[in-house]
């Protein structure tokens, strides 16, 4: 992840033409052409400790062109593998629905968007690399701002640079600005938060000034490209990642896929911010700040319960919080502090916060 | 709609005031206060076959701190004007979440979001102007990207100009977007497109160069300030608006809301852009371009039925697309173009759109 985003596309084209090269290579010695990919079986997927997040174990499967059930997804990796190879040459990217369709262009059936999402799933576990280092992003962003500047790689942009804190609606965390390089900043932390209006209630209030601060708006569960731009921060330029959301399970749940990532990802330790912290809103604060709150649904309280038999929330203060949860059955909004002035958010909570989570 | 945002706001404080002057004149000339503002139920909401698009009749609505049912909704409306005006002069903007708490750091109480969104729009009808410009905002932004300079009115921003066309990720429409002035442009042109993978395809492949044209994500159906933007960009530059959907009544909706509003903005005649063109993608492209497509579901069947009946859908076009769902029973998205290539929609079917529209 210390590399550069040109040296990863870089890196990705190679392993592609290694790929092929090994195709062509079994074909021309008369063997049926096969690839194996490290197993995305549930059995297969393992919690690291160490890590703090899933991982796939050591299990390997092969996809060989001489097995009949194999022929189909054996097939549709290998032109995906050209596509994306097309794509990364000709400066383009795609989401998840193009390559859907694009397959149709090549004769390639996929029954569904399900099926060729599959594969490049397959994909990025084949060659341990994210979609994004080989340009299919998701529909959803989200954005950023605050004293950074950033470098384009992107076709046509190349080495122009921009500093994201000139727009105050914030920067969209697209396909150019998670490729771009980072060149330079003044912020010494990263407050990533779950809502546009808490986003911009940051950016009013001069948090980006307060704290030398970047103000990331995940836009609820982030998408990947989020998660990766946020790890670039917290890798290429070791700033510390706070994270903010409502106070419910689902809210500590965006923090904990920011932090440990997801089973889905299992294939991929690249996306993850080990170090972020949680500043809240906790269950606790809901009591400590009186907050206005609403009564946990059925639905909240079957995922407390799930959460806290997940190995990401092991930690004593995470069990802490979904107990408080449980007993007290109250979930509150980040706007709730909005009860005591538009600015209580900044002004107190987010100081007291960050004082407590420092002595964590 | 032809004033500058920071004159539209200075007029909105300047009403805010006489209503105020109006309460306090009441109350010492001993008569109960009360306000009166146009009736938005139902019976007075009427399709204007000029304007076209729903309006509000001529009926009058009174509401009395004398008497006892019109209390509360009164002394919110009250409070909701005080609480904007201190918005507009301290340069902050709200979300309509954030109202709803912050009555209470005041002692006004809303029973749920519902009846404070209830009481915003209660002030548009009041004063007759979009809560974008009393500094209230929904949490869902678009984007935009393309050749135009705009200038803050955003506190801290004042007076600095960006140009749209320097981040290919394009540009949040947020507050600050909303109201900077729009200083010049090469465009010629405007594109909304409802989708963030399809606004990325015509950045990556200049359309912005290739038509002189702005490209705004609507992301779905678009939130309110961007409809605002989208009418800033015709109105006060003369560009002509293009909006491209998916082919399926729910597309075709959203182009309609852009032209001719909604029922529920009827008390606003200022969010629309009546001369907007849909270019497609329409029930009859499906067979044209022999796009992939999926079954309409009973949900679209009903609301093409719908749509039908409903007065927007009056011109000759749209009925005789909608009978087409209804005959082919087919939907189909913008992405299906991909399967010719990833550049058709932009090389091929946009020009040939262009060229039909022109001519209707």
């Amino acid at each position: 992840m210390k590399s550069s985003p040109t040296a990863r596309k870089r890196e990705v084209q190679e392993m592609l033409k290694v790929l092929g090269e090994k195709i062509y290579y079994q074909i021309e010695n008369g063997v049926f052409p096969e690839i194996e990919m490290p197993s995305r079986s549930v059995k297969n997927i393992v919690y690291d400790e160490k890590l703090k997040q899933y991982v796939v174990g050591k299990n390997r499967v092969k996809r060989s062109s001489k097995n009949i059930k194999h022929l189909r997804p054996f097939t549709q990796t290998i032109w995906l593998a050209f596509f994306v190879d097309k794509l990364i040459r000709e400066g383009k990217t795609s989401t998840l629905r193009d390559v859907y369709y694009s397959a149709q262009a090549f004769g390639i059936e996929f029954k569904d968007q399900a099926e060729s999402d599959e594969i490049i799933t397959d994909l990025e576990a084949l060659l341990g690399r994210a979609r994004e280092d080989y340009n299919v992003y998701p529909e959803e962003r989200s954005a950023i701002y605050g004293d950074i500047t950033i470098e384009y790689t992107t076709p046509g942009h190349e080495g122009k640079r921009l500093n994201l804190a000139s727009h105050p609606d914030g920067y969209l965390i697209g396909p150019s600005l998670s490729t771009a390089e980072l060149v330079e900043t003044s912020a010494k932390m990263v407050f990533a938060v779950e809502k546009g209006g808490l986003f911009t209630r940051f950016v009013e209030n001069k948090v980006h000034e307060k704290y030398n601060a970047l103000i990331v708006d995940t836009a609820g569960q982030p998408p990947r490209s989020t998660r990766y731009f946020l790890r670039r921060l917290n890798q290429e330029l070791g700033l510390p990642v706070y994270v903010l959301t409502d106070a419910d399970p689902y809210g500590m749940h965006i923090y904990m896929v920011i932090a440990s990532g997801s089973a889905n990802a299992a294939h991929l330790t690249e996306l993850t911010v080990p170090t972020a912290k949680w500043l809240g809103v906790t269950a606790t604060d809901i009591e400590t700040y009186r907050l206005p709150y609403v009564r946990l649904t059925d639905e909240d309280i079957k995922r407390a319960y799930e959460l806290k038999n997940d190995p990401r929330y092991r930690d004593e203060r995470f069990q802490r919080e979904l107990d408080v949860f449980l007993r007290k059955q109250k979930k509150a909004e980040l706007e709730a502090f909005a009860k005591y002035s538009l600015d209580y958010i900044v002004d107190k909570y987010l100081p007291d916060k960050l004082k407590e989570v420092k002595e964590l």
